[in-house]
Parts: C-alpha cells; sequence; structure tokens
C-alpha cells in the first residue's frame, strides 16, 4: 500500500490556519482521500490530560507557573503520543494526516516566543519524536504588520472582557508576535522544499484555492 | 552565600535508597544542615499531576497505553519543574538537597531498561535540564544475583495478590532488571567521580554509616 502523506498547518494565532485545515480536510475527503485529522496539543487521551494540565497553568488554577522547560516538555510528550497512536499508524494505513500545529510551532513559540532557542527544539524533536517529519508543511504568514494588526483586534476584545491593562499587554505582545515571526521566517528559508509560506492577505476562498493546487500537485509527484 | 550541595540517590526499586535518603536527611539535619528533600517523579504541583497520568496508564484507568518516548518526556517535564520549582532556589539558598532518582534512573530504566538508548536520555537532559548535574550520586547497587533476588520475593507478593502468571513475569523481568542493572553500572564507570556505587549486600546501618563518611568528606571538601 501506497505511504500516506504527513501535512501541518502552521502560522500566529488568528491565521486562518485551523479553517484552511478543515476546508482542505473536506474536500481531500471529497475527492475520495481517506484523511486523518488531529491538532496539538491534544487528539489523544494523554494529550487531553496535557492540555488540561496546560490550560490550568495559564488560568493559575491548581498547578501553578509551569517552568518554561517543563511546559516544553510536556508539548513533546503530547506529540510522542500524537505519532505512536494516530501519526504513524494512520500513514502505514495510506492516510492524508493533516496536523493543525507541530514541531515548527515549538520552534516559533517556545524556541522564539519565549526564547529558548531552535537548537533546544530540534535537539528534542530528535530524542522525542524520532525527528519525523512532515512531507509538506503549509504556513499562513501574513508580514508582520497585518500579523500585528490582527493580533490588536483579538487582544481588544480581550481586554473589553477582562478590563486589563491594554497598552502594556500590546506592548509585550508585539515584542512577543515579532519574535515568533521571525523564528517562522527562518524555519521557512532553512526548508523550503518542505514549508510552502503564503505570505499575502489573500482572502479565505483564494487561500483556499492555492492550498488546494499545492496539495493536489504535491499529491500527484509521490514516489 | 555557599552554594548548597545536590545529592541524588539511584538503584533498582527495593534497593532500600528512599531509607538511606531519609536517615542522611535527619542526620544533616541533626548536624545543623538545612535539608530539602524530593522524589522523582513528583513533589510539586506539576509532578503530582505528571504522576497521576502515569499512574493512571499503568493501570489502564483512563489514558491507555503511553508511548514509551512520551513517558520519557513527562519524566522530564517533572524534572525540569522541580528544578526550576525546588532544586535550584534551594541550592541558591545553601540547602543541601537530596532527590530520590535523577536523570541517572531514566537513563537505566527508559534508556537501558527499555532500550531507548542513553543518547536520547542524555540529549533531553541537555535540552530539557540545562545539563544540570548532582555534585554526589549515591548508587545502591547490590550484584545481579542479589538484585534478582529481591525482585523476585517482591514479584511474588505481586503475584499472591494479583493472581498472575508467575513464571512469565519472572522471566521478563529478570531480563528487564538486567539490563537496568547493567545501564546503572556503566554509568557509575563513566562519572567515577560524580557516582560511588556501594554494591555490596550491607546491612541497613553499615550502608548508612558508609554513606554518613561519604557525605561528610565531601561537605568538607567543598571549594
Amino acid at each position: 500500500m501506497e505511504r500516506g502523506y504527513f501535512i501541518t498547518f502552521e502560522g500566529l494565532d488568528g491565521s486562518g490556519k485551523t479553517t484552511q485545515l478543515r476546508r482542505l480536510a473536506q474536500s481531500l475527503t471529497d475527492r475520495g482521500y481517506h484523511v486523518v485529522t488531529l491538532r496539538q496539543p491534544g487528539s489523544t487521551a494523554l494529550g487531553d490530560r496535557i492540555r488540561g494540565v496546560l490550560l490550568d497553568s495559564r488560568s493559575e488554577a491548581s498547578v501553578g507557573q509551569i517552568a518554561p522547560a517543563a511546559e516544553l516538555a510536556l508539548m513533546f510528550a503530547d506529540r510522542a503520543q500524537a505519532i505512536a497512536e494516530i501519526i504513524l499508524p494512520a500513514l502505514a494505513a495510506g492516510s492524508i494526516v493533516l496536523c493543525d500545529r507541530y514541531t515548527d510551532s515549538s520552534e516559533a513559540y517556545q524556541g522564539g516566543g519565549r526564547q529558548l532557542g531552535s537548537e533546544r527544539i530540534l535537539a528534542l524533536h530528535r530524542a522525542v519524536c524520532d525527528d519525523l517529519q512532515p512531507d509538506l508543511t503549509l504556513l499562513l504568514l501574513p508580514d508582520l504588520e497585518a500579523s500585528l494588526a490582527r493580533a490588536r483586534r483579538r487582544n481588544q476584545r480581550h481586554v473589553q472582557t477582562t478590563g486589563s491593562d491594554e497598552n502594556r499587554f500590546e506592548r509585550e505582545d508585539e515584542i512577543f508576535y515579532g519574535r515568533i515571526h521571525t523564528a517562522y521566517e527562518q524555519i521557512a528559508a532553512r526548508e523550503p522544499q518542505r514549508v510552502v509560506a503564503i505570505t499575502d492577505n489573500a482572502s479565505i476562498p483564494e487561500i483556499e484555492e492555492r492550498i488546494h493546487r499545492i496539495v493536489t500537485a504535491r499529491l500527484a509527484s509521490r514516489s
């Protein structure tokens, strides 16, 4: 049986990657492919437990402040479980696997955003994930100004709900987003064959159509 | 202020390391040292959550089978949190930290016993724990035959409680214990300055006395 195909979706929160993943899954299913979708963290029983721990720590509910290196290891525990339980079996069965965030997210958010460094993330990926790489990564990355404008709108809604200090939140947010954006750009530059970056501000249907063409070409050229 | 001192206890289950750790903690406290004790996994709020997930997976309660690489990453998440939350602050405050199991356990049990390999464990330790090494590791490692005799007695009690297939359990157990034992021996041979192995079958008070002398000499020679 033909080995499956492993596609990951990457980008900042609000980039539309989850919407695009769902549309691609529907389109591939309509064309007769068997499609498996998952998100990280989550998607396995262990992943749901880990996701719960991470959410609790953010709301300071019961876990307290999680050390950055501990959070990183939890993310990779989730990923290792998803690889063993979902991704490898699906690929072996010939399915197309669509994953919402993967190791590039760790490299961009923890490595870049939280400044833990790329080398540490890549070493973890080798040690915990046997260096399993996607066949294709679709990176939705409008330029930084457009990404920040989106983030500001999202933050604005957050501020209205919580009454937090808007300006302070935004300054920290801009620096953090800037580092994540740069890290994603560096990943795309380093691995141009694997990573296809969609960097303009096209509409959702336009991006959907472009992704459709990219994926169709890749699937057709599978050896 | 003088930096503290970081001591880990290692060995197979039933080796008596937890008893010895408690006795050393008491003796050091009696001599006026400030002592912080912890065990892995556990000892932090995050660690307790992780310990719960690991125990559930072993009893197949709610998490299902955890992939070996995922279990390893969870162990290191616990360790990273313990380092940030307990070990580094205690050392900075000049305390003596006594830790029941540390990265050598991962190398012996997961690296050796489950055959994930030492290199993977050491890479994780560098990536997640900033390669923080104990000043002294006390390894309680009687020869393999004595360790197996202990394990058989423990298994016998387990068999009587659960009615499981005794012989099959013992054969798997012997091979597994043998690999862990070998891995511990290799760690001790590789790092003779850090690791002091107690390999004979001395009584608990004899071992306690020997540990007392070793630790006293080490603390006296701190620079």
